[in-house]
């Protein structure tokens, strides 16, 4: 089965906005077993949305447009399939009441605007929408018909004289992602289990840190080589920190294939692995301290609380996490952490003796069982030839003492904060894991 | 000019990572007044990405590719490529010189695998990698050789025997984000100015909060149409709590009609514009803290971190940011916030007796002009019949007092978090520009 994804917005070849839709519909397509083909993006005119759609249609068996069904003047992707396909747009009186209800739950008068919303093209199913007001579209499609109907309101009479030994599906879905979403999960899902066979598709990532790629593949590729020779696909993905090691399957023999495969990377790369498939390490740490009932506070100076932010991220997180400072200022090192006015003194606020204080300080006054600290010089400013921007010290306080770490992380300041918190986060991992 | 961008990476189909290649380059592209036609995503198949970039050479000037120039085996851009314009691939030493030299200065042996990266299609401008080992690679093209070269490695003299007219370029840039940026910045955008002509586009984006995407267009499109008319592009983009008007214009006269343009907006929706452009709430409220000379502190629940994330993000941040504390267990909020048990015991954590005194205790002991505290329910689980998940007390103190207010933000964790982050931003932003 061929997917195409095309994503219109002229916000997207502008660059304004990152495009979520495309990960996450694959994402999600990839689990049902229908690996995505192609992902097309365009700008808001005429041509080129009909130019992706029809070239779409020509190529795939399920087509799925994002955007454009909104209120707006630059909401033009239903008029324009609607064209294409030669339909008319008719009135449909289900998606006017839910429109309706909608502004009245919110006691707003429905703006006239949203008229536009009210019409679909004639034969084609409607989603209503959720969590906003643009129905989603589902048309089937006779293959070729698109030819026909290019361009002009014709006869949709003339599309049924067409062989139609291959159908396709065209699904046009609204561009927030909280409107995308539910619809995709709650309408969509359905109708590709009703129309399209189930396909079997496994994927399985592993997530490791502490090798370069090039290592990665040269430690598992031969171990790996019978299992390719059977349809292992295999795939390397580097990122700050870490590789990612991705194995997939096709077919009936493919949940054993990918089993297999993974055996064999953990057999070898075990001790580099910290995680599966979505896991983040932050999730990883957050699932230890859970399994052994373990607290942890955290001192953040240079990270200003993405480490506090990435770990309440995880459901649960309450159980084990007491909370933290972000200790920014000088003074509130010394009030909320008790690191000593001297010690800030004696050696500036970056510097090994202030992460100590820092570690230990958040231990004792949260009361946890681990307490991580950082501090360091995230820039662009504030460097200075013995500390250079990017110079961090991270500290890991426990009941087994303190100890602290010296890196030295030159990225941008986001970058920075990243690649910091996940250092720390992992350190921990490791103690958590020995 | 026309421009294509295509990105391979099978995890991009798969959906396992995010594409952030296409806002960066569509966003450094259209600052250079190169506006990209289309985007495409495909797998790392041979006929994929073959398919892919034979199509975008016979329809744009400027074809971009991203990922596949590496050592592992699913790193087959450049061979594809050079494959499918019947170019040879050929040693190049400087290339070899420079991933001796990466692997050098990190005391590593260079894995034998980056061999492959120190081939090049014959002719081709090499890009050494400032920040990793695969050089980028660019190539002008006589119009339609690539017909000729499709899939075998036939001799180039075939191709100077076309009619090369029309010339177009094809850069291939690696995968990693921290190898592309700094290699389009450096050494792509010069070999633009060198082969196209400048060309002047304008966008401004103005930020609206407090009214629906209808209503904005409702507002100002009469006042705007004389300007459509003249070229003034609009569009409108609807984020969560927050609508963005988007002015674009080509050509000599375009400075002056987005300018214009941007005028009748501001007198249009003047208050409820809270920033232009990239501008992010909290640059906004760190601009405006400097600016008044002061100073912030955070008490964060449900939030967990990210608001004082979101302020050490801005650069400079130190100077009004004293620091925060997420006080997540009960007992941080007594100990560090000076909450009260019985406050607690009363009305729970989660009320507007304990926001109160959290902003006031934020404010007090970090000593701080301003303070801003959250307290709520951010869900799956927590909720009760009289606080359900999404209900979040935000409290604000000042010289002039302390208020709370109260919201129910219905969403998925992370959204949940990220809203209420901005309901509070936005609280501090309208005070402080009163």
């Amino acid at each position: 089965m061929n997917v195409v994804i095309v994503n219109t917005g002229s916000e997207l070849m502008l660059g304004r906005v990152l495009n979520t839709h495309q990960q996450w519909l694959c994402r999600r397509l990839a689990d049902l077993g229908h690996v995505v083909t192609r992902q097309v993006a365009v700008a808001d005119t005429g041509s080129e949305i009909q130019n992706a759609v029809r070239e779409a249609l020509s190529r795939a068996d399920l087509v799925i447009t994002t955007g454009g069904l909104g209120p707006t003047s630059d909401d033009l992707t239903r008029e324009l399939i609607a064209e294409l396909l030669g339909k008319k747009l008719v009135k449909n009186p289900d998606v006017l009441a839910h429109i309706e209800k909608f502004f009245a739950q919110r006691n707003r008068p429905r703006p006239a605007k949203t008229n536009v919303e009210t019409f679909v093209p004639e034969g084609a199913e409607v989603f209503l929408n959720a969590t906003g007001t643009a129905p989603g579209l589902a048309m089937e499609i006779a293959d070729g018909s698109w030819e026909i109907g290019d361009g002009k309101h014709n006869a949709p009479s003339a599309i049924s004289h067409l062989p139609s030994a291959s159908q396709k599906w065209l699904v046009m879905l609204p561009g927030p992602p909280r409107e995308l979403r539910p619809m995709f999960d709650h309408q969509v899902v359905p109708l590709l289990k009703r129309e399209f066979a189930d396909e079997i598709f496994i994927c399985r990532t592993l997530l490791t840190t502490g090798i370069g790629e090039s290592r990665v593949q040269e430690f598992i590729e031969a171990d790996l080589q019978p299992l390719v020779a059977c349809g292992l696909g295999v795939g390397y993905c580097a990122r700050p920190g870490a590789v990612d090691v991705r194995l997939t399957a096709g077919g009936a023999g493919a949940p054993e294939i990918v089993r297999e495969g993974e055996a064999v990377v953990q057999r070898i790369l075990g001790a580099n692995i910290f995680g599966f498939d979505d896991d983040e390490i932050e999730a990883v740490v957050v699932g230890l301290l859970r399994a052994k009932k373990k607290t942890l506070a955290l001192a953040e100076s240079c990270t200003g609380g993405l480490m506090a932010n990435r770990i309440t991220d995880v459901p649960g997180a309450s159980e084990i996490f007491l909370g933290g400072v972000v200790s920014y200022a000088n003074s509130a090192k010394e009030k909320f952490l008790d690191v000593r006015v001297e010690t800030l003194a004696a050696h500036g606020a970056v510097s090994e003796a202030v992460a100590r204080e820092m570690a230990v300080g958040a231990r004792e006054k949260f009361g946890s069982d681990f307490a991580l600290a950082v501090t360091g010089i995230a820039g662009p400013a504030g460097g200075t030839p013995e500390k250079p921007v990017g110079t961090v010290f991270i500290a890991l306080a426990s009941a087994a003492g303190v100890t602290v770490k010296k890196f030295h992380n030159v990225w941008d300041r986001a970058t920075f904060k990243s690649v910091t918190a996940t250092q720390a986060l992992e350190w921990l991992r490791q103690t958590l894991s020995a």
